[in-house]
């Protein structure tokens, strides 16, 4: 059956998150399927951007801490991050970057498995996720390890001598889904502990880190969460590690009582004590806009049209661009696949700077991957077959096949 | 000599720093004298942050990282900062929080003097410098000691088993300032390295880490700087030690070639590598406006409008509140002190409390201390009059001994 752009209309007049698309500034010209890389900005940020700045710093300056609860952010946008997630409250907190949190969950996972010392992750998780436990075991002597497996091959590598089992939901590249409930029952069998990367997960599927038994997990503002660029992170314990759970970075505001000012540390109850320093409250106060927006959707409806746009991406794609070079490199079944498609094509990087010069954003991922994020609350099914046609015509045209596309820029 | 309010106007009209006042948005009827915590509002950064969310983050969207430089804003803002440090260009990023930046340095410094175990700072230092070194210890197996001394005993402290010793130049309750040179070279000498935390120094006196052949710093953007609440801190490395430098927060953007995406992690070149996680670019960008502001002036000729203003404060005091219970917690000699000045009261807390009712804004740090920060680029002469006149009032008439003014906050 043949797809046509009145299909995706369709589609568009039928879609119960339609409206949300309006709470975006989005430009015109442009079809945006890169906010797994930064999420779009949503038009009350400005505002309440403005309103911070004039009133809350110009205004009331140091009293804000207080009178306008920016002490309290941390935690209050790590419980709305909460629902989203499945956690309960008082088991998130919004603090520092990702890799920063995955360095004190890291490091306190090993402190809870004293008799083991080995780290496991997969060979296609996100650098800094393996970086940073090159970082740890480097610092910690060599005492321990990090053992890098295949993504499917993790049975084989639970031994006895596992601590910790780390891994990203949503692989980066293609967009492959990890059974969460299924692998974190195993690590638990194994005696291990388990830390979820959610950078690819958080407000674009369902999670539940409660009914999974979740252990540890860290995740992205500014992807699928739309808080600015290089938002702040948020990371998770379960509530009932909050007692043994000790982050190895002790800064002053994951102290029991910050403002006492006392010579020895004393770690804060709970969640709190994964805070360290002061935390960045413009780029804080924008991540909780985005939070917000994202709490008002229903996540089983944007998983629901997340997964309708992959379809239509797919089918589109096999429709127009057959013997065009482009090769699938998500997972065909839906069940494994997050909220993004990647293909693979020899001049991947070409072909994107050709893309986006043309209003298609997406992004390219070394060695040849063309990857396009698919974020519910604003990208059109109109989009999608707008995108498939301009994909056709800069492939079918070789347009891509032009000096200024194949120059490489240092960040792409 | 008796201080008149026309001695003051007189030494504002004299002020050739005058002008920078009209730069930061203050509100009417506050005498803001907490700049040392929370630096004031540049009327600039309205504009610029408003341009960023709407042009950058709105209209070019991911583009921006290259378009408009947001890759570049740790070293580009890092390398403004070195100039108001005395560093050289590449030996300064912006990145994380103080406390995290000083967990990297502390441990960096003890891999770089394997053969020794102790990490020195004294009792006076700020807390979060303390605790970080404790959580370092501490992650380390108690391999190493932090070893506490007083401040002015560093001398006897300086046994061969002291790999770094770590203290803040400017101690944030009395406003005590280090002897930077001579301190940097007796802790040289002794084969240790030196860390000093700058939180209380940048953008308020000179500093020349480059002559005082410092090996490493941290500071804070939000105090002097004026870049906003929470903004991110700086750290510094001297240049000859970026060859062997191993900071173990080894994130993504400290890698050789954070776009190749590689397995293993390889540490960018120079102070580079310091950087872990994505910054927050909403409030690094807020903090390049107040850094920008800074490098206007002349750091000379703020150094001494702050000791003429508390040369000031202390002969108004002096003049105005003798017997009313105050005592001068802040060195009378204008080498030794920073650019606040601090009184011990017995009631110093609910002194705080009233003194703010009447717009007066310093702050108390416990367990007695009126802490009143004196920042060059906004506070006028005139300001340190009237501030001391309403002192005299709050201590005369007893106005602190009011129940509303001695319930303790959470956060003061």
């Amino acid at each position: 059956m043949t797809v046509m752009r009145a299909d995706a209309l369709a589609l568009d007049r039928a879609d119960p998150l339609a409206a949300f698309r309006d709470r975006f500034a989005l430009p015109d010209g442009v079809i945006y399927l890169d906010g797994n890389s930064l999420g779009a900005l949503p038009k009350a940020t400005a505002g309440r951007l403005a309103g911070l700045v004039a009133t809350e710093w110009g205004g009331d300056l140091i009293r804000s801490w207080t009178k306008h609860g920016w002490i309290d952010l941390p935690l209050r946008v790590g419980d709305k991050i909460a629902r989203l997630i499945g956690a309960r409250p008082g088991e998130v907190a919004v603090a520092d970057s990702t890799s920063v949190n995955l360095f004190k969950l890291m490091a306190a996972a090993l402190r809870l498995r004293p008799d083991r010392r080995v780290i496991v992750s997969d060979v296609g998780n996100f650098p800094t996720d393996l970086y940073v436990a090159q970082g740890l075991v480097e610092l910690l002597g060599f005492r321990h390890e990090l053992r890098l497996v295949a993504p499917n091959d993790l049975a084989g590598a639970l031994d006895r001598d596992v601590a910790l089992v780390s891994l990203t939901e949503v692989d980066y590249r293609s967009g492959r889904l990890h059974d969460m409930a299924d692998i974190t029952r195993r690590v638990h069998a194994a005696g291990a502990l388990m830390l979820w990367d959610l950078a690819h997960t958080a407000g674009a599927l369902p999670v539940d880190l409660a009914g999974c038994e979740v252990d540890f997990a860290v995740g992205c503002g500014y992807k699928y969460l739309n808080g600015g660029p290089g938002a702040p992170a948020f990371l998770y314990v379960a509530e009932r590690l909050h007692g043994e759970f000790r982050p190895p970075l002790t800064g002053w505001l994951g102290h029991a009582s910050p403002f006492a000012f006392e010579t020895g540390y004393r770690p804060a109850g709970g969640i709190a004590r994964a805070i360290v320093g002061t935390p960045p409250i413009l780029s804080l106060a924008a991540l909780e806009v985005g939070v917000d927006i994202a709490l008002e959707a229903d996540m089983a409806e944007i998983r629901r049209k997340s997964l309708a746009l992959s379809r239509l991406f797919i089918d589109c794609v096999a429709q127009e661009c057959a013997g065009l070079g482009l090769t699938l490199a998500s997972p065909s079944r839906e069940a494994e696949r997050g909220s993004q498609v990647s293909y693979s094509h020899p001049e991947g990087y070409a072909v994107m700077q050709a893309l986006i010069a043309r209003g298609v954003i997406g992004d390219f991922r070394a060695p040849d991957l063309l990857r396009f994020g698919l974020t519910p609350l604003y990208v059109r099914f109109a989009d999608i077959w707008d995108a498939v046609v301009i994909l056709r015509e800069v492939l079918a045209t070789r347009e891509w096949d032009r000096p200024e596309f194949k120059k490489r820029a240092a960040v792409t």
